[in-house]
Protein backbone atom coordinates (compact mmCIF):
# COMPACT_ATOMS: atom_id res chain seq x y z
CA UNK A 1 0.00 0.00 0.00
CA UNK A 2 1.77 2.88 -1.29
CA UNK A 3 -0.31 5.25 0.74
CA UNK A 4 1.12 8.78 2.24
CA UNK A 5 -0.28 10.85 5.05
CA UNK A 6 0.72 13.63 6.97
CA UNK A 7 -2.05 14.04 9.81
CA UNK A 8 -1.80 17.27 11.86
CA UNK A 9 -3.15 17.78 15.45
CA UNK A 10 -3.62 21.82 15.32
CA UNK A 11 -3.62 24.18 11.98
CA UNK A 12 -2.18 27.17 14.28
CA UNK A 13 0.40 26.77 17.21
CA UNK A 14 -0.03 29.47 20.07
CA UNK A 15 1.99 32.52 19.20
CA UNK A 16 2.04 31.23 15.31
CA UNK A 17 0.62 31.85 12.03
CA UNK A 18 -1.75 29.39 10.10
CA UNK A 19 0.52 25.82 9.37
CA UNK A 20 3.46 28.11 10.38
CA UNK A 21 4.62 25.23 13.26
CA UNK A 22 4.23 22.58 10.38
CA UNK A 23 5.19 24.48 7.42
CA UNK A 24 8.85 22.70 6.91
CA UNK A 25 6.74 19.28 7.13
CA UNK A 26 4.57 20.12 4.61
CA UNK A 27 7.20 21.17 2.02
CA UNK A 28 8.88 17.69 2.73
CA UNK A 29 5.64 16.19 2.26
CA UNK A 30 4.09 17.70 -0.99
CA UNK A 31 7.89 17.55 -2.06
CA UNK A 32 8.69 19.22 -5.65
CA UNK A 33 6.46 16.83 -7.53
CA UNK A 34 3.17 17.95 -6.62
CA UNK A 35 2.15 21.56 -8.05
CA UNK A 36 -1.42 22.27 -6.73
CA UNK A 37 -3.53 20.52 -4.00
CA UNK A 38 -6.58 19.81 -3.48
CA UNK A 39 -8.26 21.75 -0.59
CA UNK A 40 -11.59 20.71 1.21
CA UNK A 41 -12.92 23.57 3.23
CA UNK A 42 -16.08 22.24 4.56
CA UNK A 43 -15.35 22.18 8.53
CA UNK A 44 -15.41 26.19 8.68
CA UNK A 45 -18.94 28.41 7.53
CA UNK A 46 -17.11 31.11 5.65
CA UNK A 47 -15.27 28.78 2.55
CA UNK A 48 -14.44 31.44 0.84
CA UNK A 49 -12.33 33.33 3.38
CA UNK A 50 -11.32 29.87 4.70
CA UNK A 51 -9.77 28.48 0.96
CA UNK A 52 -7.77 32.24 0.71
CA UNK A 53 -6.28 31.46 4.18
CA UNK A 54 -5.11 28.26 3.33
CA UNK A 55 -4.44 29.22 -0.80
CA UNK A 56 -2.54 31.95 0.50
CA UNK A 57 0.01 29.78 3.13
CA UNK A 58 0.70 27.11 0.42
CA UNK A 59 1.00 29.74 -2.46
CA UNK A 60 4.49 30.82 0.04
CA UNK A 61 5.47 26.93 -0.31
CA UNK A 62 5.07 26.68 -3.98
CA UNK A 63 1.74 25.35 -4.15
CA UNK A 64 -1.13 26.18 -5.85
CA UNK A 65 -4.37 25.39 -4.22
CA UNK A 66 -8.02 24.67 -6.07
CA UNK A 67 -10.67 24.59 -3.38
CA UNK A 68 -13.31 21.28 -3.77
CA UNK A 69 -16.17 24.33 -2.89
CA UNK A 70 -15.35 25.99 -6.30
CA UNK A 71 -15.76 22.78 -8.49
CA UNK A 72 -18.60 21.96 -10.48
CA UNK A 73 -18.09 18.21 -9.46
CA UNK A 74 -16.72 17.67 -6.26
CA UNK A 75 -16.08 14.02 -6.91
CA UNK A 76 -14.58 14.64 -10.47
CA UNK A 77 -11.66 17.00 -8.51
CA UNK A 78 -11.38 14.31 -6.24
CA UNK A 79 -10.58 12.37 -8.98
CA UNK A 80 -8.15 14.64 -10.64
CA UNK A 81 -6.47 15.49 -7.67
CA UNK A 82 -2.54 15.53 -7.16
CA UNK A 83 -2.34 15.97 -3.66
CA UNK A 84 -5.39 16.66 -1.16
CA UNK A 85 -5.79 19.02 1.90
CA UNK A 86 -8.42 18.79 4.25
CA UNK A 87 -8.96 21.73 7.04
CA UNK A 88 -9.92 21.93 10.81
CA UNK A 89 -13.17 23.78 12.18
CA UNK A 90 -15.90 21.78 13.17
CA UNK A 91 -15.52 17.73 12.54
CA UNK A 92 -19.19 16.91 11.86
CA UNK A 93 -20.12 19.48 9.66
CA UNK A 94 -16.82 18.50 7.65
CA UNK A 95 -18.07 14.96 7.81
CA UNK A 96 -21.83 15.28 6.77
CA UNK A 97 -20.39 18.17 3.97
CA UNK A 98 -18.35 15.05 2.80
CA UNK A 99 -21.14 12.92 2.68
CA UNK A 100 -23.47 14.81 0.90
CA UNK A 101 -20.80 15.29 -1.62
CA UNK A 102 -20.29 11.70 -1.91
CA UNK A 103 -16.13 12.31 -0.88
CA UNK A 104 -15.60 9.66 1.50
CA UNK A 105 -15.24 6.65 -0.73
CA UNK A 106 -13.94 8.24 -3.30
CA UNK A 107 -11.06 10.21 -1.23
CA UNK A 108 -10.36 6.67 0.56
CA UNK A 109 -10.01 5.38 -3.13
CA UNK A 110 -7.60 7.95 -4.65
CA UNK A 111 -4.90 7.86 -1.09
CA UNK A 112 -5.32 4.49 -0.42
CA UNK A 113 -5.30 2.69 -4.07
CA UNK A 114 -3.50 5.62 -6.20
CA UNK A 115 -1.18 6.69 -3.25
CA UNK A 116 -2.39 10.55 -3.91
CA UNK A 117 -0.86 12.43 -0.59
CA UNK A 118 -3.54 13.46 2.17
CA UNK A 119 -3.31 16.03 4.84
CA UNK A 120 -5.10 17.02 7.51
CA UNK A 121 -5.43 19.11 10.15
CA UNK A 122 -7.13 18.80 13.04
CA UNK A 123 -10.88 18.23 11.90
CA UNK A 124 -8.86 17.17 8.90
CA UNK A 125 -6.32 14.63 10.75
CA UNK A 126 -10.00 13.44 12.70
CA UNK A 127 -11.82 12.48 9.26
CA UNK A 128 -8.76 10.44 8.19
CA UNK A 129 -9.23 7.95 10.97
CA UNK A 130 -11.26 4.99 12.04
CA UNK A 131 -14.35 7.44 13.08
CA UNK A 132 -15.01 10.60 14.34
CA UNK A 133 -16.32 8.89 17.82
CA UNK A 134 -12.96 10.85 19.48
CA UNK A 135 -13.41 14.70 18.63
CA UNK A 136 -13.27 17.05 20.69
CA UNK A 137 -15.88 18.97 18.46
CA UNK A 138 -19.34 20.06 19.04
CA UNK A 139 -21.91 18.23 17.38
CA UNK A 140 -23.52 21.24 15.50
CA UNK A 141 -24.89 18.51 12.51
CA UNK A 142 -25.76 15.59 12.20
CA UNK A 143 -23.64 13.56 9.58
CA UNK A 144 -25.21 9.94 8.66
CA UNK A 145 -22.44 8.46 10.18
CA UNK A 146 -19.77 8.65 12.31
CA UNK A 147 -17.85 6.19 10.92
CA UNK A 148 -14.91 8.51 8.40
CA UNK A 149 -12.33 7.90 6.02
CA UNK A 150 -10.41 5.20 7.61
CA UNK A 151 -7.11 5.46 5.34
CA UNK A 152 -5.81 4.42 8.69
CA UNK A 153 -7.15 1.70 11.27
CA UNK A 154 -6.81 3.50 14.83
CA UNK A 155 -8.27 6.51 15.84
CA UNK A 156 -6.54 10.29 16.96
CA UNK A 157 -7.54 12.71 19.41
CA UNK A 158 -6.06 16.41 18.06
CA UNK A 159 -5.24 18.15 20.04
CA UNK A 160 -5.01 16.40 23.21
CA UNK A 161 -4.94 18.46 26.51
CA UNK A 162 -3.19 16.80 29.53
CA UNK A 163 -5.48 16.72 32.87
CA UNK A 164 -4.51 20.30 34.53
CA UNK A 165 -4.17 19.14 38.27
CA UNK A 166 -5.04 23.08 39.41
CA UNK A 167 -8.95 22.82 37.79
CA UNK A 168 -11.74 23.44 39.63
CA UNK A 169 -14.07 22.88 36.15
CA UNK A 170 -15.92 19.36 37.18
CA UNK A 171 -16.48 18.00 33.51
CA UNK A 172 -14.57 15.44 32.30
CA UNK A 173 -11.07 15.15 31.56
CA UNK A 174 -9.58 14.19 28.18
CA UNK A 175 -8.44 11.34 29.23
CA UNK A 176 -11.91 9.99 30.91
CA UNK A 177 -13.51 11.17 27.39
CA UNK A 178 -11.14 8.86 26.01
CA UNK A 179 -11.23 6.22 28.50
CA UNK A 180 -15.08 6.39 28.09
CA UNK A 181 -14.70 5.51 24.48
CA UNK A 182 -12.90 2.62 25.23
CA UNK A 183 -15.82 1.37 27.65
CA UNK A 184 -17.64 0.72 24.66
CA UNK A 185 -17.04 -2.59 22.73
CA UNK A 186 -14.73 -2.88 19.53
CA UNK A 187 -13.11 0.15 19.85
CA UNK A 188 -9.93 0.92 18.23
CA UNK A 189 -7.06 2.56 19.64
CA UNK A 190 -6.98 6.29 20.14
CA UNK A 191 -3.54 8.68 19.44
CA UNK A 192 -3.81 11.99 22.00
CA UNK A 193 -2.07 14.01 19.43
CA UNK A 194 -0.85 17.16 21.42
CA UNK A 195 -0.44 20.41 19.74
CA UNK A 196 2.28 20.96 17.94
CA UNK A 197 2.62 17.24 17.09
CA UNK A 198 2.31 15.30 13.88
CA UNK A 199 2.20 11.76 12.09
CA UNK A 200 3.48 10.92 9.31
CA UNK A 201 2.50 7.71 7.09
CA UNK A 202 4.46 6.13 4.41
CA UNK A 203 3.36 3.24 3.13
CA UNK A 204 3.21 0.74 6.40
CA UNK A 205 5.51 2.98 8.28
CA UNK A 206 4.20 5.64 11.19
CA UNK A 207 6.59 8.09 12.10
CA UNK A 208 5.73 10.70 15.40
CA UNK A 209 6.81 14.19 14.27
CA UNK A 210 6.70 17.61 15.78
CA UNK A 211 7.77 18.80 19.23
CA UNK A 212 5.30 17.20 21.59
CA UNK A 213 4.73 14.11 22.89
CA UNK A 214 2.04 12.11 22.06
CA UNK A 215 -0.62 9.90 24.52
CA UNK A 216 -1.78 6.24 23.15
CA UNK A 217 -4.70 4.54 25.03
CA UNK A 218 -5.22 1.16 23.55
CA UNK A 219 -8.71 -0.48 25.36
CA UNK A 220 -8.07 -2.74 28.80
CA UNK A 221 -4.14 -1.19 28.95
CA UNK A 222 -2.22 1.98 30.36
CA UNK A 223 -2.03 4.49 28.85
CA UNK A 224 1.70 5.00 26.71
CA UNK A 225 3.88 7.99 26.30
CA UNK A 226 5.62 8.46 22.90
CA UNK A 227 8.60 11.11 21.88
CA UNK A 228 8.95 13.00 18.52
CA UNK A 229 10.37 10.52 16.41
CA UNK A 230 9.10 7.44 17.90
CA UNK A 231 8.50 4.69 14.98
CA UNK A 232 4.65 3.99 15.82
CA UNK A 233 4.22 1.44 12.52
CA UNK A 234 2.59 -1.03 15.01
CA UNK A 235 -0.62 0.97 15.13
CA UNK A 236 -1.25 -0.08 11.71
CA UNK A 237 -1.38 -4.08 12.92
CA UNK A 238 -1.98 -3.38 16.41
CA UNK A 239 -5.01 -1.13 15.94
CA UNK A 240 -7.00 -2.95 18.72
CA UNK B 1 -48.94 23.04 30.55
CA UNK B 2 -48.20 21.94 34.02
CA UNK B 3 -44.67 20.91 33.30
CA UNK B 4 -42.48 20.64 36.35
CA UNK B 5 -38.28 20.70 35.74
CA UNK B 6 -35.32 20.95 37.43
CA UNK B 7 -31.83 21.60 35.10
CA UNK B 8 -28.96 21.65 36.91
CA UNK B 9 -25.73 22.31 34.97
CA UNK B 10 -23.44 19.70 37.17
CA UNK B 11 -23.91 16.74 39.16
CA UNK B 12 -20.43 17.41 41.38
CA UNK B 13 -19.28 21.08 42.30
CA UNK B 14 -15.86 21.64 43.28
CA UNK B 15 -14.98 20.50 46.87
CA UNK B 16 -18.39 18.88 47.34
CA UNK B 17 -20.35 15.88 47.50
CA UNK B 18 -22.25 14.55 44.67
CA UNK B 19 -25.90 16.51 44.39
CA UNK B 20 -24.36 18.56 47.44
CA UNK B 21 -24.71 22.18 46.16
CA UNK B 22 -28.59 21.29 44.63
CA UNK B 23 -29.63 19.40 47.73
CA UNK B 24 -31.79 22.39 49.05
CA UNK B 25 -33.06 22.36 45.56
CA UNK B 26 -33.73 18.84 45.17
CA UNK B 27 -36.01 18.78 48.30
CA UNK B 28 -37.97 21.79 47.34
CA UNK B 29 -38.46 20.41 43.72
CA UNK B 30 -39.55 16.81 44.33
CA UNK B 31 -41.21 18.11 47.86
CA UNK B 32 -42.86 15.67 50.38
CA UNK B 33 -45.63 14.16 47.68
CA UNK B 34 -42.98 12.57 45.87
CA UNK B 35 -41.73 9.17 47.98
CA UNK B 36 -40.17 7.47 44.54
CA UNK B 37 -38.17 8.99 42.01
CA UNK B 38 -37.62 6.92 38.94
CA UNK B 39 -33.25 7.00 38.25
CA UNK B 40 -31.96 6.76 34.75
CA UNK B 41 -28.15 5.59 34.72
CA UNK B 42 -27.54 5.18 31.16
CA UNK B 43 -25.51 7.82 30.68
CA UNK B 44 -22.31 5.80 32.79
CA UNK B 45 -21.27 2.66 32.07
CA UNK B 46 -21.27 0.83 35.51
CA UNK B 47 -24.80 1.51 35.97
CA UNK B 48 -24.98 0.02 38.99
CA UNK B 49 -22.49 1.64 40.90
CA UNK B 50 -23.98 4.78 39.48
CA UNK B 51 -27.48 3.57 40.84
CA UNK B 52 -26.12 3.07 44.18
CA UNK B 53 -24.64 6.59 44.65
CA UNK B 54 -27.85 8.24 43.52
CA UNK B 55 -29.85 6.09 45.39
CA UNK B 56 -27.70 6.90 48.70
CA UNK B 57 -27.96 10.78 47.60
CA UNK B 58 -31.70 10.79 47.40
CA UNK B 59 -32.35 8.77 50.21
CA UNK B 60 -30.23 10.86 52.85
CA UNK B 61 -32.92 13.14 51.45
CA UNK B 62 -36.13 11.47 52.07
CA UNK B 63 -36.85 9.16 48.31
CA UNK B 64 -36.95 5.84 47.67
CA UNK B 65 -34.88 5.10 44.07
CA UNK B 66 -36.13 2.75 41.40
CA UNK B 67 -33.37 2.32 38.47
CA UNK B 68 -34.95 2.32 34.99
CA UNK B 69 -32.26 -0.34 34.47
CA UNK B 70 -33.77 -2.78 37.08
CA UNK B 71 -36.83 -2.76 35.14
CA UNK B 72 -38.55 -5.79 33.62
CA UNK B 73 -40.51 -3.23 31.18
CA UNK B 74 -38.39 0.61 31.56
CA UNK B 75 -41.51 1.99 29.30
CA UNK B 76 -44.00 0.83 32.09
CA UNK B 77 -41.37 2.05 34.78
CA UNK B 78 -41.77 4.94 32.93
CA UNK B 79 -45.50 5.13 32.81
CA UNK B 80 -45.69 4.37 36.63
CA UNK B 81 -42.89 6.95 38.15
CA UNK B 82 -43.96 9.55 40.26
CA UNK B 83 -40.68 11.34 39.17
CA UNK B 84 -38.04 11.11 36.98
CA UNK B 85 -34.23 11.83 37.04
CA UNK B 86 -31.62 11.12 34.19
CA UNK B 87 -28.07 11.56 35.90
CA UNK B 88 -24.90 12.75 34.36
CA UNK B 89 -21.80 11.16 32.54
CA UNK B 90 -22.18 10.92 28.69
CA UNK B 91 -24.86 12.17 26.69
CA UNK B 92 -24.58 10.42 23.83
CA UNK B 93 -24.53 6.95 25.28
CA UNK B 94 -27.46 8.31 27.21
CA UNK B 95 -29.65 9.42 24.44
CA UNK B 96 -28.42 6.61 22.88
CA UNK B 97 -30.48 4.17 25.31
CA UNK B 98 -33.33 6.38 25.62
CA UNK B 99 -33.91 5.88 22.10
CA UNK B 100 -33.19 2.07 22.19
CA UNK B 101 -35.47 1.71 24.99
CA UNK B 102 -38.52 3.89 23.51
CA UNK B 103 -38.33 5.89 26.37
CA UNK B 104 -37.62 9.35 24.91
CA UNK B 105 -41.85 9.92 23.95
CA UNK B 106 -42.80 7.99 27.45
CA UNK B 107 -41.01 10.61 29.16
CA UNK B 108 -42.10 13.61 26.92
CA UNK B 109 -46.17 12.26 27.46
CA UNK B 110 -45.45 11.78 31.19
CA UNK B 111 -43.80 15.13 32.06
CA UNK B 112 -45.35 17.17 29.67
CA UNK B 113 -48.89 15.63 29.63
CA UNK B 114 -49.05 14.05 33.01
CA UNK B 115 -47.36 16.74 35.29
CA UNK B 116 -44.66 14.56 36.30
CA UNK B 117 -41.52 16.03 37.90
CA UNK B 118 -38.29 15.54 36.29
CA UNK B 119 -34.81 16.62 37.58
CA UNK B 120 -31.74 16.33 35.14
CA UNK B 121 -28.16 16.96 35.57
CA UNK B 122 -25.07 17.63 33.20
CA UNK B 123 -26.40 15.11 30.04
CA UNK B 124 -29.94 14.85 31.69
CA UNK B 125 -29.99 18.31 31.32
CA UNK B 126 -28.87 18.07 27.84
CA UNK B 127 -31.43 15.21 26.74
CA UNK B 128 -34.02 17.64 28.47
CA UNK B 129 -34.09 19.90 25.51
CA UNK B 130 -34.45 20.68 21.96
CA UNK B 131 -31.10 18.32 20.98
CA UNK B 132 -27.99 17.36 22.21
CA UNK B 133 -26.11 19.64 19.30
CA UNK B 134 -24.48 21.52 22.39
CA UNK B 135 -23.28 19.03 24.56
CA UNK B 136 -19.60 19.04 25.68
CA UNK B 137 -19.33 15.37 25.28
CA UNK B 138 -17.23 13.17 23.56
CA UNK B 139 -19.43 11.00 20.25
CA UNK B 140 -18.50 7.85 21.77
CA UNK B 141 -21.43 6.51 20.28
CA UNK B 142 -24.00 6.94 17.37
CA UNK B 143 -27.72 7.79 18.36
CA UNK B 144 -30.16 7.20 16.17
CA UNK B 145 -31.02 10.94 15.92
CA UNK B 146 -29.35 13.99 18.27
CA UNK B 147 -33.07 15.46 18.89
CA UNK B 148 -33.78 14.71 22.10
CA UNK B 149 -36.84 14.62 24.66
CA UNK B 150 -37.74 18.58 24.01
CA UNK B 151 -39.53 18.81 27.30
CA UNK B 152 -38.27 22.97 26.41
CA UNK B 153 -38.10 24.67 23.26
CA UNK B 154 -34.33 25.66 23.57
CA UNK B 155 -31.08 24.10 23.95
CA UNK B 156 -28.81 24.10 27.26
CA UNK B 157 -24.91 24.17 27.45
CA UNK B 158 -24.11 22.09 30.52
CA UNK B 159 -20.59 23.10 33.00
CA UNK B 160 -20.74 26.22 30.55
CA UNK B 161 -16.89 27.59 30.48
CA UNK B 162 -15.80 31.16 30.49
CA UNK B 163 -12.82 31.78 28.18
CA UNK B 164 -9.60 31.34 29.66
CA UNK B 165 -7.76 34.57 28.66
CA UNK B 166 -4.06 33.16 29.69
CA UNK B 167 -5.06 29.34 27.72
CA UNK B 168 -1.75 28.70 25.25
CA UNK B 169 -4.13 25.67 23.91
CA UNK B 170 -5.41 26.34 20.50
CA UNK B 171 -8.80 24.38 20.39
CA UNK B 172 -12.20 26.41 19.99
CA UNK B 173 -13.54 28.33 22.95
CA UNK B 174 -16.78 27.32 24.11
CA UNK B 175 -18.23 30.69 23.22
CA UNK B 176 -16.87 29.85 19.69
CA UNK B 177 -18.11 26.39 19.71
CA UNK B 178 -21.61 27.96 20.54
CA UNK B 179 -21.29 30.03 17.77
CA UNK B 180 -20.19 27.45 15.20
CA UNK B 181 -23.92 26.32 16.34
CA UNK B 182 -26.14 29.23 15.32
CA UNK B 183 -24.10 29.58 12.04
CA UNK B 184 -26.37 26.83 10.86
CA UNK B 185 -29.46 27.71 10.19
CA UNK B 186 -33.03 27.22 12.35
CA UNK B 187 -30.50 26.81 15.82
CA UNK B 188 -32.57 27.22 19.04
CA UNK B 189 -30.95 29.61 21.30
CA UNK B 190 -28.54 27.78 23.98
CA UNK B 191 -28.59 29.04 27.53
CA UNK B 192 -25.00 28.46 28.99
CA UNK B 193 -24.76 26.95 32.55
CA UNK B 194 -22.08 27.68 34.41
CA UNK B 195 -21.42 24.98 37.18
CA UNK B 196 -23.62 26.00 39.92
CA UNK B 197 -26.05 27.00 38.64
CA UNK B 198 -29.66 25.53 37.32
CA UNK B 199 -32.97 26.10 35.91
CA UNK B 200 -36.36 25.35 37.49
CA UNK B 201 -38.94 25.25 35.17
CA UNK B 202 -42.66 25.40 36.57
CA UNK B 203 -45.29 25.41 33.89
CA UNK B 204 -44.50 28.81 31.78
CA UNK B 205 -42.11 30.04 34.18
CA UNK B 206 -38.39 29.64 33.96
CA UNK B 207 -36.07 30.83 36.54
CA UNK B 208 -32.57 30.83 37.51
CA UNK B 209 -31.12 29.36 40.42
CA UNK B 210 -27.86 28.52 42.20
CA UNK B 211 -25.04 30.71 42.66
CA UNK B 212 -24.00 31.72 39.14
CA UNK B 213 -24.61 33.61 36.55
CA UNK B 214 -26.08 32.11 33.17
CA UNK B 215 -24.41 33.19 29.62
CA UNK B 216 -27.15 33.19 26.48
CA UNK B 217 -26.38 32.96 23.34
CA UNK B 218 -29.13 33.84 20.66
CA UNK B 219 -28.21 33.44 17.05
CA UNK B 220 -27.51 36.58 15.30
CA UNK B 221 -27.25 38.14 18.80
CA UNK B 222 -25.13 39.32 21.40
CA UNK B 223 -24.49 37.05 24.15
CA UNK B 224 -26.40 38.49 27.66
CA UNK B 225 -25.35 37.84 30.94
CA UNK B 226 -28.34 36.71 33.75
CA UNK B 227 -28.04 36.50 37.75
CA UNK B 228 -29.09 34.03 40.17
CA UNK B 229 -32.84 34.81 40.61
CA UNK B 230 -33.54 35.86 36.98
CA UNK B 231 -36.68 35.47 35.33
CA UNK B 232 -35.63 33.91 31.75
CA UNK B 233 -39.60 32.64 30.95
CA UNK B 234 -38.92 34.61 27.70
CA UNK B 235 -37.05 31.38 26.36
CA UNK B 236 -40.14 29.42 26.65
CA UNK B 237 -41.64 31.43 23.77
CA UNK B 238 -38.69 33.56 21.66
CA UNK B 239 -36.59 30.34 21.70
CA UNK B 240 -34.91 30.66 18.46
Amino acid sequence: MNRRLLLVSNSTLYGGGYLQHCQNNISQFFGKQVKRVLFVPYALHDQDAYTKTARDKLKSLGYEVDSVHEAADPVEAVRKAEAIFIGGGNTFRLLKALYDDNLVTEIKKRVLQDGVPYMGSSAGTNVATVSINTTNDMPIVYPPSFSAIGLVPFNINPHYLDTDPNSRHMGETREQRITQYHEELNTPCVLGLREGSMLLVEGNTVTLLGTTNARLFQRGKEPSEHVPGSDLSFLLTDAQ
